[in-house]
């Protein structure tokens, strides 16, 4: 395993570092932008790159279907397969298996499953989940992990936790080394303190690139979610990278930075673009409201992406209400900037020692009610 | 009426000419692209640029229902509100108002119809059409004119020219000429040489900033068009530009051409694209054909369009199974970027006294069968 990770500055909780990969540097704190199957949805390539993205996530389970690792590699890889140069993070599937596909039976040795797409079969064990990252030419591979349900009981979460440890070992033991090549695993213990300790242990134990916080964002709420970070990101090793899955809203984001997470995703940015929900500094609004049809002012008069600087939010109402796919093609790339530039500024913030100032801009008015055109 | 029109070669009945106009020069023989709804779809406006275009088709009926003229005026006009600041031709909203809507009453006053979008009720008269055209903010508007059906009898024809004419007189009057923005009249008269010839002359006589043919491509297939063509055409005042509505396939634009017709507007590339099928030299092909599915090859290893250059056929496949948004924003890019180069080569065919080996190149092979990926 070999993927670099140098810390350059904290503040507070708050770190400031940067990873050194076979296909680019990350700068952290990072979003990553999702590309469920192979494109990140209504966006070229290039114009993510222009929003600041630096890595983006690809979803194993997706593509495992449809159009199948192995005829990635063919096509010579994800990077080739979708023009995207950069850093690509691909998970391992488990999630998606266990919300998305029909008849999953889990026992120890892995999970089968049937695909949501054609009812074929298929089978996933830690195995087959690293070596279909490696197929997919994934930057960083993800361990597959048992995604505990929420809620469930502490003994509940313990069994799945340690099934869980258990496969990430026997993932760390089928990774292939590569350099600018990662592995990361994934704490998991519910919201059980001693639980997450015990996963990080022996997280820690094997030697992982990365430690990755699985579990979370699934319906426990913020406060819980920042309990369970407090309580369990201080004692991952401090000289590689932490990331958040799946989370989450701006204030979620600003949140986990303040205690020490370095990289996210979330698909929020991007599926709230395709329906008219638009992120702005402030809070959020939806473009189909009655109140912007007539509306010359811009989405966010502070962004830089094309949507703000183009159109005015009359032409924006209009794209939704005619379903026209330029428009969730402009929200999702103004929300995708807006994303980008909170990950920027924050981390302009922890280099200044101005964390807590960057911090309290983009939590002032998190998911604002509509404000008029 | 001031739209500057200069011709500066020719090549047989094949002419080089460029338009001069409030929002900029267009190089003829010209492809617009079709905005129906205030945009390309799946086309950011600077994409469309990027291929090449240099005027964009605007729809009345569907501007003037949603949003409606006035908000698009109020708004800054088309031109703003779209954020395309090179030429809009826009249509005269009467082709759409006779196939799309419902409960149309014609009389000699204009047209009365339902909305297709709410049922709400609308007149269109000759001034009515030109003064949304100028709410619009349309560099060129278009005459009102009766969509003849096809077949008509010659006698249904007669009458239903003659019409055209008096609204084109009509709209002649309306329309307020401003330096850089132009009127076009549209000759009528079915497939029928002498209607044709009344019209042209009437339309001359009244005089406008350029002539479109309508009526064409509506079932009468190409060698019908051709001949309606060449009975007609060359009667048109040689000064002006010329506009065959609703054209084509790249081997009619290239007859047309041929024929001494200066610019076109059609759907296809742009509808095309969308549903998988990509115009390449040689032919056209679906994307979406299995065939594809393992293609490492490009769309058109000619073209230089994102697609062509940032993915293989294999992606492009993936992306249509998938229902993927990039898909048809890919290739709607690449059909246009292929009528774009028809286009360019046909006019450096036209100044190199060399047309008809350009025509030859495109005319090779029109639609042929799916070519293995």
């Amino acid at each position: 395993m070999s993927i670099g990770f140098e810390l350059t500055a904290t503040d507070g909780g708050a770190r400031r570092g940067r990873l050194s990969t076979a296909h680019g540097p990350i700068d952290t704190p990072a979003f990553m932008p999702v590309g469920t199957a192979g494109t990140v949805k209504a966006m070229h390539p290039d114009s993510v790159a222009q929003t600041g993205a630096q890595i983006i996530l690809g979803n194993t389970y997706h593509l495992m279907l449809r159009p199948g690792a192995e005829q990635v590699a063919a096509l010579g890889g994800l990077h080739r397969f979708m023009n995207w140069p950069g850093p690509i993070l691909t998970d391992s599937g488990g999630f998606q298996v266990m919300s998305l596909s029909d008849l999953r039976t889990i026992d120890e040795q892995g999970v089968i499953f049937k695909s949501h797409l054609d009812g074929s079969k298929h089978q996933l064990t830690p195995e087959r989940a690293v070596d279909i990252q490696r197929l997919l030419d994934a930057t960083i591979t993800m361990a597959l992990d048992e995604c505990t349900p929420f809620p469930a009981t502490e003994d509940e979460a313990d069994r799945s936790m340690m099934r869980s440890m258990r496969w990430a070992e026997r993932c760390r033991t089928a990774f292939a080394p590569r350099p600018g090549y990662g592995l990361f695993g994934i704490v998991q213990g519910g919201v059980y303190p001693r639980l997450r300790a015990h996963s990080v242990t022996a997280l820690a134990t094997i030697g992982f690139d990365g430690y990755a916080i699985g579990g979370l964002a699934v319906g426990e709420g913020q406060a819980t979610m920042f309990e369970v970070l407090g309580a369990t990101v201080p004692s991952l090793p401090a000289d590689h990278p932490r990331y958040l899955m799946g989370v989450g809203r701006p204030d979620d984001i600003v949140g986990a930075v303040r205690r020490g997470i370095d990289m996210f995703d979330c698909v929020m940015p991007t599926r709230s673009g395709r329906t008219g929900q638009a992120f702005v500094r402030g809070g959020t609004l939806n473009i189909r409201n009655a109140a912007h049809a007539a509306s010359d002012r811009p989405l966010d008069a502070a962004c830089r992406c094309p949507a703000c600087r183009g159109y005015a939010r009359g032409y924006l109402h209009h794209l939704f209400k005619a379903n026209e796919m330029l428009g969730p093609m402009l929200l999702t790339w103004h929300n995708l900037q807006h994303y980008q530039d909170l990950m920027a500024e924050l981390r302009q913030g922890i280099e200044a020692g101005r964390f807590e100032e960057v911090a309290r801009r983009w939590e002032a008015a998190p998911l604002q009610p509509e404000e008029p055109g």
